[in-house]
């Protein structure tokens, strides 16, 4: 299976999606032969607010990229609900013209409960993507929000979609996404005020961008551990477009590999990428070992500690560090050169 | 200082406030002695999309409450950005008439960086506000996301404003947060349109509701080992109001007396505190393991692990295993039951 999928197969691919979706077990021994094949792809991730017709610029960005010859992956990740289905199948209909091309593959995602579940199924999807030889792999999220944020830290390169006269308190949330985005996209670009609008957003970004930057990857909790990183000097440029004629969507290609010329060329996109590997062992890691301590206490002791937290005849604070203490640790590297 | 707190000094409420979201170390052993006292506030979530007047909403939510004599503490956060610091302030200046009325505590909050971090302090500074005596906890949470899914977790009651007319991609969005309302507000129902928006509402909830919310619950990382939670039969009342004139705020509070009376009168308010507890502990378990894995690691070992990772010598699942294969972990329980 990961010979024909490194060979192109995309009912391979597909199944291979899947089984990551669906976490089936044989998911990690695919994913851990695949690894090897991966690094090369550039990660996109692609979000706004709805109403921006980011579907629309995806559309119309996959069908540029296409005629320049290089391939594209869609991922697109709906964090919401069942009742959504619906309204982002719509939105793919529009790349129904692109369904014949081999160099297409365009994949939605329903969210499986919790964002930290959500992230790590994406991140494996699009490990899976990049070892099938996808030059660019989208990374599409719908909705405005932490979820964003936490899918960008998946990508090199986060695309902003914006578009003209939004009102004051949609600002101030769009605000949110500034911080993360590398390049901003002003979409219909024909409406009036899309000047004013370009302004705006400049002015947000000369403002608040090295300050937002720094602030926003200073503070986790895991990641308290992992060393600050990568602060760039990079102004995101605006690109204005009217994606549903096509207009723009060449300068929007030009910005994402100035982007990545930009990474590429001053260590920051090794850089990136070891931050994101530190952050997901550490959770790995640290799944493993509940993992192993659930394993080793039964449900019913995690109970009885419960039931007193409940009672308030313990807090959880020390119920907690009363657990660690009798939690003995030992690591033997003796082997680990083997 | 506790017996300050617990006698109603402000002052002292506002301080350890402040070092909970700085996270002192001071304010752990805080918690642990305030918990005791907690457990007997109504914390109720309050999440909309910019634009509904959720602010407003809540200003005279509050005033109607303290007419009725309760205590209300407002928990304000503002998972975004640096940027929007403003507009958050803006609303608040129309708390100001509440001021000088020592039944009201009113605090915003910025997020520091990872939504865990931001999870963990509101839930810590909702269990001051708990313990210091207030009927109502109000966390209010700006935006639509993921984020307030999270932060919905640690109330008992989630209140949802929507208003009348938003487009139809909007509508896709906000359906997200439908599955976790317990009580549903139409405010600017003056506005033309409001009784189709309660309409729609009302369609969606009853197609949806169930299985939405089975869905919502099912699925985590930590949270596969919870048990799944609390199955609810209530069907989230739909309220109009007009904030800015007061109209309809005592129906707002009804259903939220009304909600509270079926949590408790069915064992459900315990199942929720339950299981906020189960999940508090597996997270601070795990993060104390981790922490207590990187104590024996150097950040120089887990580096090289890293080195060999990201020049794809290994990859990560199986640098993971071997990491965890080579830590043991026993529990020595003998001393538990002093």
């Amino acid at each position: 299976m990961l010979a024909r999928l490194l060979n192109g197969d995309r009912r391979a691919l597909a199944r291979l999606l899947t089984r990551i979706e669906n976490q089936d077990t044989d998911a990690v021994a695919m994913l851990t032969a695949l690894y090897a094949y991966t690094g090369r792809a550039h990660l996109i991730g692609v979000t706004g607010a709805p109403g921006t017709g980011k579907s629309t610029l995806v559309s119309a960005l996959t069908r540029a990229l296409r005629e320049r010859g290089r391939t594209v992956a869609l991922l697109a990740v709906d964090p919401s609900s069942p009742f959504t289905g619906g309204a982002v199948l719509g939105d793919r209909v529009r790349m129904r013209d692109l369904a014949g091309d081999s160099g297409v593959f365009i994949r939605s995602m329903a969210s499986r409960g919790g964002l930290g579940g959500l992230a790590r199924t994406t991140r494996d999807m699009a490990r899976a993507l990049d070892a099938a030889g996808f030059d660019f792999v989208l990374i599409e999220t719908v909705g405005a929000g932490q979820s964003e944020i936490e899918i960008a830290r998946l990508a090199q390169t986060v695309l902003v979609v914006e578009v003209p006269g939004l009102g004051d308190d949609v600002q101030a949330i769009k605000a949110g996404i500034l911080e993360i985005a590398d390049v901003l996209v002003v979409n219909k670009a024909d409406r009036p005020g899309a000047e004013n609008t370009v302004r705006a957003l400049r002015t947000m970004l000369e403002l608040g961008h090295a300050a937002a930057r720094e602030r926003l990857r200073a503070d986790f909790t895991v990641e308290d551990r992992v060393e600050n990183t990568v602060l760039s000097d990079w102004m995101p440029p605006i690109v204005q477009t009217v994606a549903s004629e096509g207009r723009g969507i060449g300068a929007v290609i030009e910005a994402l590999d100035a982007h990545r010329a930009y990474l590429r060329s001053n260590g920051h996109w090794e850089q990136i990428e070891r931050r994101q590997l530190e952050l997901e062992l550490l959770h790995r890691l640290r799944d493993g070992l509940l993992e192993r301590l659930l394993d080793q206490l039964s449900m019913g002791e995690i109970g009885a500690v419960i039931d007193q937290v409940q009672s308030r005849a313990i807090d959880p604070y020390t119920a907690v560090s009363r657990m660690l203490a009798e939690t003995t640790m030992m690591i033997d590297q003796s082997h680990s050169e083997r």
